[in-house]
């Protein structure tokens, strides 16, 4: 149960198969610093390209294909003081009619104060003068490498994870992503240190982050990321459009109740059907993202 | 601001231009009896027809076209002790490939225990023998008469409103509607003791309900149906695929932000970014509902 | 089999179930006038109000609820020398980062010649100074009245027909539509002189026309709109996105083959794979249209 | 303008950059061998893995980022006397309800007679027994080296082409792609005896091909692959849903008139909204395909 702490050197536009950066062994911790979604570091060095530069891979020692990577997100720190966002609303999330009336994409510099826990605009913007929501650090993008032996993008996500950009993805989450190489492949970057659902304007609050998370490797097989946090158990689809991303997460979810807590298809619909959630993690990268959530509270005790 | 208690005689399976069963003025109170989605009523006999029968149509004083209509939630009291649901899963929140493993429809009935404020299954189902969710009542189905003389199933919804089956048309929530023709023709029903999000086996608990609402004639303009908590505002997108309920419904809350919060649209995206939550009414019903939420923390104070 | 000459002197905008204006025999002929889609007559007279402004309903005698329409179309006669279309292209059809850039909407005429069978924009453009692609008349909404007492507006269309705007509507082939009420109630309107696939400027070339069509009950049960040229079968889906309209078009196709061909499901998929056809019918309307077709030559002979 | 016979000694499940198999100049000619979706070969051997097992990349010289390749199909000769396909019908292309009704999946042998021009079931099927449709080569799967190091997976495709499975990338067509990589990098494979619209039984009729290609180096941009015939020409979107794919090809329509025909944004619609047509290349497959087309008679001469 080692704890490493590395220092990247380069980075990567891609998750798949490339020459870990550092090997480790099942159990172990990684600190590591990430720059954020435009390659931006704690300096505001311009040290990598977009998109979604990410820091890895890691090489988690005993994974194999067919095995589950899991996540646990111990720490999400800014390393720097401010971050930035787009306005206005995306494309994805306005009426066609209403996109020609949109102003033009800028971009906005917000300041993160780690003591108050609080994120705001740095240039006052009239009526969000007090506009001043929670410091929420998240990972926007982060995975394993995929089968077959691609390459996505870190633009868009898959079952192998990427660039989910779903707010739960926070510290206390375990997340889980299905292993398809040897070693898992583990990347992770795009930090944002608050978001909104669905990201729908297209970034988080972006900023560099030392990142901490430990990695186990599970003996099972998921099809799908999935995530536990203290009150719930979530999974998650990524797809076009929302629909199908949600059919994704609501299969997943119905085999994690069959596999782990005894429900078949009937008693698990019973189930869901009354205290099932869903989030939008993105409808704005080429994948959207929905997560299905069940709170522990509801879940059968084994 | 009388209150009106009316009984209904005859029910609806479209939402349109009908002889009103009652006029009412702007403010008055209704406390009225709906039949469950089936058409049981309080005693379970059979009054009605498939689908969502409305008790309606109810003409309120003085609303005209291109008002909007603010139904005040007051009260859901179920009528009976038992409502019931569907299982398994809807074909619509499945990955295709898993379509063919489910088991057969069947209707399941749940207990409501007013006293405890729970709902449970009445006969034991395996891993759910402790089960037992709050009661938490919502409409299923309501709204005013659309434009253009359509009359409009039950089963489905638009931006007059309809089936929505969100889960926060709860009591204290206050709904809004776009009013089309002379005195609203405002219609309820399809209660529900309980509902996850989406509706996702296609039912919620459906029982009869004894309702009160408060009706209140807005001289404004909306475009889709919104809604007002003690803690959040938000508004309806009824369409499908999912994609486009959801941009139906931030549409409408950067229209909201605008008119009465003085955010242009680089600001509300500002605050939505950071602060939006969406939520799935239904993924089941011929056309989807996407609510865009925001905590009415957040908001500027005027 | 007697003709009907009739001159209608109201207009639905909603199809549903209304005073019928004539009531035929089950093989009869109607010959009767039509307006433009904004509801212009043959003397460009305003004599009607959008969306898609129809003729009807006519009763036919012996059309009982699960029973099929059978509209043969004999001749579509534009009854005026011009028509109009909207530029540019609807936003539906482009990538959102391409609306913003598109000039404002405009109407344009169009000269219609019967006597050289083709359209020609009146006012000249640059690059179509010789561009007049042939004269081919089409329905662009029909059907009959939807069940359960639904009143469905002219702008959109469902199983009962509606807003297809397919071009195949046209002269020689033979609509199916499924009867929900007794009589059938049968409108139509919107005719077009021209359009291309999925009415994508929201509008084929809009004129008013003299229309003669032979109805016919037929006693068998459908579940969407069919068709039959001299070449082809069609059905046809309608809904969104045009993957659910091409789900309903096929399932009714594989339907339409096991009853009057004998290919079960496999065989139907062997036949379909290799030589099946897909048709967009609009892709502008509330619910987008998709048809399925198939070259009678590859049939069973019966 | 050199003619090369290649034999291939490894596929590739990947489009991505690769080691080149074959350097060539602008204008040569390649003639080579590709082997079938499962990876057999014209002596039905298992040389490769699924799914569509690539011959390539091939280098060509002078094609640098930002240019795009002319692929002319010159020619596409079955290696094998058959072929095979599944049935029944795919998920994605029927109702929800109908899928549980299907059969399981099965493969399926065609002969392939190169004489007669046809393909025919090797078994008898009950209602087929003289279906023998003509045999009409395709290339289902082809592509060059996508943008910023990705790896795609030859079951998708995306801007830079691969498993579009769209039957007019036939012999006479010529295919355009955007050029990401210095040499293109050139990969082909996944050809089909024959396929209807959608290839919806998720397989054309599978085999191994002799293919023969020109490639030459356009010095221009292209946003979407695009396709000249002999009669038409087209652009191809590849994304989920269809409504997307429709509108990147409609797109890259819109800017090609405009480009090469000297239209404008409105003139273009009013050319594209009466003659435009839409084909459906594949329904089946990760990415959805769908053509744009426009018959050159309506082009403007330049």
């Amino acid at each position: 149960m080692a704890t490493h702490r590395f220092h990247p050197l380069r980075y990567f536009n891609v998750i798949g198969t490339a020459e870990p950066c550092l090997r480790i062994s099942d159990g172990d911790t990684i600190i590591t610093d990430t720059v954020d979604a435009s390659g931006l570091d704690a300096h505001e060095a311009a040290v990598a390209q977009r998109p979604n530069p990410m820091t890895g891979p890691f090489f988690v020692e005993g994974a194999e294909p067919g095995d589950t990577l899991a996540v646990r997100i111990d720490r999400l720190t800014p390393s720097r003081a401010t971050g930035w966002t787009y306005s206005p609303l995306s494309h994805t999330v306005l009426d066609p009619a209403a996109i020609a009336d949109q102003p033009s994409q800028q971009r906005a510099v917000w300041s993160i104060d780690r003591e108050a826990g609080t994120v705001q605009l740095r240039e006052p913007v009239k009526g969000l003068e007090t506009f001043s929501p929670p410091l929420q650090p998240m990972i926007g993008c982060f995975g394993v490498a995929p089968a077959g032996g691609q390459a996505l993008s870190t633009a868009t996500s898959a079952r192998n994870g990427g660039n989910m950009d779903y707010r739960l993805f926070a510290p206390g989450t375990t997340a889980w992503f299905p292993v398809s190489v040897p070693g898992a492949l583990f990347y992770l970057g795009d930090g944002h240190a608050c978001q909104g659902d669905g990201e729908i304007v297209g970034t988080g609050i972006e900023t560099s982050f030392e990142m901490e998370v430990t990695l186990r490797v599970l003996k099972r097989t998921i099809g799908w990321p999935r995530g536990e946090t203290a009150d719930d158990i979530f999974t998650v689809g990524n797809a076009r459009p929302l629909d199908q991303a949600l059919q994704h997460a609501t299969t997943e979810m119905l085999r994690w109740l069959g596999e782990d807590y005894g429900l078949d298809s009937r008693a698990a619909s019973h189930l869901m059907g009354q205290v099932v959630r869903y989030d939008v993690g993105n409808v704005f990268n080429p994948a959207f993202t929905v997560a299905c959530r069940i709170a522990r509270q509801w879940l059968p005790k084994l």
